[in-house]
């Protein structure tokens, strides 16, 4: 009885965090350790049933690196990387999009609907709905730029009532599919959609003003004082192409971003049903 | 941080029960302790916006015989009962109109809207919802029986994402308005609705098997038991009618209807929101 | 027969007017001797039925402050009046809303149905339609002044066939309930209606050029020509705070309105189903 | 002013009839004197539109005799009548439906439109909404019987707010036209629109207990009394084939069947609006 | 089997175009020898059916010149043109409305439906579609000007899925048919519904550089060019009211205009399923 | 231009057979030769692209055992098969939920838009739309018997006019992957869609009298002969369980099946658009 008498107190607590969001857009970009850690990857699928449940438009987005190494591995194929990137041949590029849209894809759902959550899987080739050409930059292979979303397939199944999970590869106009960043196409997707939230699930808790002390969390950054931040190298690494991410999608009209730590079990729940938030948020 | 992480677990493990009442149809007959009391009647308000924002569609059913009883002694008229009925002679129908549409029911959607939810106040008389002719049985003056309830207006209004507060008037062929017993009115609107679930606030911990005991409550009465229970003395006194209200309208099509102790903080939650509930459930 | 083909040669003459305002929405300000006197009140309520059943999306905006008066004297309770204004106390609040929203709102309800019409009731208070703040210019206690209209639950009873009929009380973001005048919330929902026609029954024949004769009505006036009538003392008393709420609703987007004698029997189709109308119309 | 009083007064007595047959679908056959005086004409199609502005969903069906076989003598060709019935060769089934489709119809649609209504004309071809087969009874040529009715261009037509006019001809499987009867058309049209009133406009009072006296008026007849009526010679004539023509639409869902006097003028409003009607009620 | 694989290669070779005009609004003129020649008739009809089936909303608007000439000689009536255009006195725009809407318009509604499509016809006083006043340039009786076009009836037909076939008559504001210039008439209709492509079809093959060459076909004309080709006299005679019809209609709003060979068998088909079309394309 | 005329004329030829199927569900079984040989992939694609263009509701469900086994080949797993059926471990679960989801079934959507077509690839895991259990039979692993099919999916895409391709895996209750027949998968999904037509391609002509002699097929088997035809040894190896498929889709409310040879370039539309068909149709 008091467990439940708790119970209530809290929920009746939360309620104006969940009026808050209520039919909100919210797009999840899921990676890092709360998706290879399978107590971490269960919780945040409940939490995701929990924000769809509760009236969020919940959009979660994925990569999955670490699976795509390790099937590369077992087929005996090395994993090349040029500045940071995969190098990405037909033969990568094929098994990129099976891990992805045929493993990681298919698992995601299936924890969905475990928890009493509906949720379709869908890639970027679904539709046509990250339409990418090759990269400029450097001689990547089949690594795509994403030059247009086409939300429909989204709207679709948030219409019906379903999850949209998707996997991060796009197609070309010949219908050739590419490996797309995750952060980046996680970032248009929200763009596109005008998401009343964007959220990056990462390995770290957030823009850190000394990189040693987890206690100097930067909780919330002006797109104005980001060159300043990275001539500082505070913003630094592995940070800088996903803070570039948030930037180029608020540009395009997403409200704001945040970058949390997928680490802390229920993060996404922190973040939402608090005042403060827990990560660094990057606005306007 | 520590409050955020036990929120976000009691969340989590709320989630089954909410997703087990997700668009479901829940009629509350709101009466007793619950409404006398200012911060137990602030506390139910909170609930109701809660179950309605999780995803049920609540619809709140309310009497007010005290804040009659207090407003006809204002007016220097004596309350007379019959029975147990009050007598309702042409000037006390009117106050009973005034004082439960007037004044108890915006009283409580305003404080819905207080609470950042959405609610409009109706009566029977409203769309002629509650449509009733004179009580045969004894001579009350203008006390109503239902003799049908049309749905229209609730629908209309939960449709539109709007709370609807019923207050307990009826109208006959005539346009005459009637005092109607609200037990029975919220058990025919629940029945009417083909509710989910229908609750009634009660002053009691529910049916008791020793009336000194709190202890023995009785949790699940199948209406098949009720003569014995009644003819052992069980089931006396005021719950009589309350059980035959539930039990008229489970005949009429109504799923389950549960008795609660109103009296306690939360009990709305406490009963939709745990395995075992927390009153006297009455099953067919 | 005679009856009946005068009867059908009476409907095809005024079908021109029924097609002119052909899915119009008309809003009514219903008070004075038409609320007053129980033939003019029945009357009235067929006239609202027959609009409505011919094509009109009818509201009827009510006050009531006879019926309040005689409600606070027999609670021994004394109107106060200050430059002609109610002095609201909190008690007195309680008895408005319980009047206006409980008893004349519910009875003009009931006499729609009994006339084969379909009404709801609705008060300022629900979907906190009619917000409200407390007025600047005297302490008149819970006196408020409208900020803003919310027609949502009034275009959802017009969406389902529903005759409107509310309330003028008003809520601030506390949800305390606010005494609002009848007139000018009447003429700020015709104006965020965007309503074709508002109409303000009253007890005298119209704007006057001698007010000691009813045969000097003025027919039409502009907006701009109201200072120097006013100046005349052709526009004085009462009807200045309506003609103000009338200039008011029309520069936030009414067409137009017009004030008519509420004592005649039809006043409201003698209005609309004649070349002339028969009161004072204010235009832009 | 008077007279707008008077206005009022007949339109608050028409209410209940108007309220009586709100929503009703009411098809009219209309011919006779009714279509070839223009006076009564134009007084017809007044009342339809009259009908449909408050609140019926009005159908019009009409055939056209008297044009047909004027135009037949304006190209030098004889009417031809086997037992009553045009006989209908190929060059006659042309100008039967040029007249019926291309004049008649296209003439009332305009009436309509110039009495303030909205109207689409469609004839037994479009949609192929008359399905006909050859009669088989004698060689009458290409004269129909009608073996279905589809009324999807009906209702399409009603939903959009139009006034149907339909032109009696029909089709068959091969596209050919043919000359099918009027009334026999109309009924069948009231039987699959499951109308809930169907007129037939004739040049007599209605069946007549004694054929010389008017006075002698039956006002309503029941199916199974129709047998020993014919025996008795009371229905004979003109009139066996129109009553026939009910009897088998109120065999096939058709609720009522009335015969009027179109010679009345208004004589469709008489009916509809006075307790008694005017003509010959046939029912189940 | 032979056949079979042929047919199916074809199918997909098609399939282009196909998607090309997928969902486009296509307006045919229907007129010359395509309506004279049964053989021609029948196959326009198919063509018709065929795009509508493969995803086109077609609308086909004709005329009928030699249909209406052979009625009036029929009735003894002589045909009068001035400057090439009908003297319509009050008894021909009888005739006019009659053979056109009457006799043609349901012809060709029933040659749909021989085909396996579903059509209703309309003409332009239905729904008062086409809006015409009297012609000011000379005194040619009741021949109209188009004033306006409410396609309300045309896109309530293709919404439900039937082909509309329109008959070119007007009425003006007192319902009076009149006879309008079907080129025109069908120009307008494809601006006023924005229409994808306007096709007319004549019994030329298009604008010929040299009138005695087949071969020198223009295939591509725009706006601008054109006075310098009616100057060189390339434009000439009857194509000019034609161009001028297109150019007119392509102010106000139409996309593309093209004038096709009517004499060729499936020329609607050659036109839109081939990469050259086969007539001149008039453009903006 | 004679091209052009040919075009036209087939085109014309296969319009009885699209108005056949207009608005048709159509399930095709997708795999053999047809799935191996690029060009035929090809050919099938563009087939299906017409369909959809044309009017039909066309679902295509695939296996992929040719590139599962090579990938399992590539990860150095040996394919065990029991009884003809693979033995599927966890490890080769993965491995077929990423092959059919993530690699065959996005590159059939990625050839539909490349044809220009518009197609969403599904898996029995999204919206749990296949629910299995471990098969009773034999110890196969994780191979599943379905034991529901939920259509919401299907619908929802064919109702935004996407074209579902469908990767036969299912799931249990706990979200757990299994491998499941392609064939009794593709029939069960067309039963629960009640689809007008199912069609499964094949590596032979259909089922033949003569198993040497292609001419011997038998174009129509009722579901009552099949016993017969088994016992003699005409229906036998591996068309025994593709035909008790179709027979257990049958009694489950299909209209009928066809076996249709996939090694012929555009089987789909033989089958389709000619009278004979072109394989062994099975019908109740």
């Amino acid at each position: 009885m008091e467990k439940s008498k708790q119970r209530a107190q809290i929920l009746i607590e939360a309620l104006p965090y969940i009026q808050k969001y209520d039919g909100a857009v919210v797009v999840v970009k899921y990676g890092g350790a709360a998706m290879t850690d399978d107590d971490l990857k269960a919780s945040v699928m409940r939490d995701i049933v929990l924000l769809s449940q509760v009236g969020m438009h919940v959009v979660l987005v994925h990569g999955g690196g670490p699976e795509i190494s390790s099937m590369l591995k077992a087929l005996g194929k090395e994993s090349v990387f040029v500045d940071g990137l995969r190098y990405t041949d037909a033969e990568t590029v094929d098994v990129v999009s099976m891990v992805l849209a045929g493993k990681v894809n298919k698992g995601l759902v299936s924890l969905i609907h475990k928890n009493g959550g509906r949720a379709v899987g869908l890639s970027g080739a679904d539709g046509a709905m990250l339409r990418v050409k090759k990269t400029d930059a450097a001689d990547l292979g089949f690594v795509g730029e994403i030059v247009s979303v086409d939300t429909a397939p989204i709207r679709m199944a948030l219409g019906e009532g379903f999850i949209p999970i998707i996997a991060t590869v796009g197609v070309d106009d010949d219908g050739q599919v590419y490996n797309v960043n995750a952060d980046t196409a996680a970032a248009e997707i929200a763009a596109a959609l005008e998401a009343d939230k964007f959220m990056m699930l990462t390995d770290v808790r957030g823009v850190l003003r000394d990189r040693n002390d987890e206690g100097s969390l930067i909780t919330e950054i002006g797109v104005t004082e980001i060159p300043q931040l990275a001539a500082a190298g505070i913003i630094s690494g592995g940070m800088i192409p996903k803070i570039e991410s948030c930037v180029k999608a608020i540009g395009s009209g997403l409200k704001e971003a945040v970058i949390i730590d997928g680490r802390l079990e229920h993060s996404i729940l922190l973040e939402l049903f608090s005042d403060m938030g827990i990560g660094t948020l990057i606005h306007a």
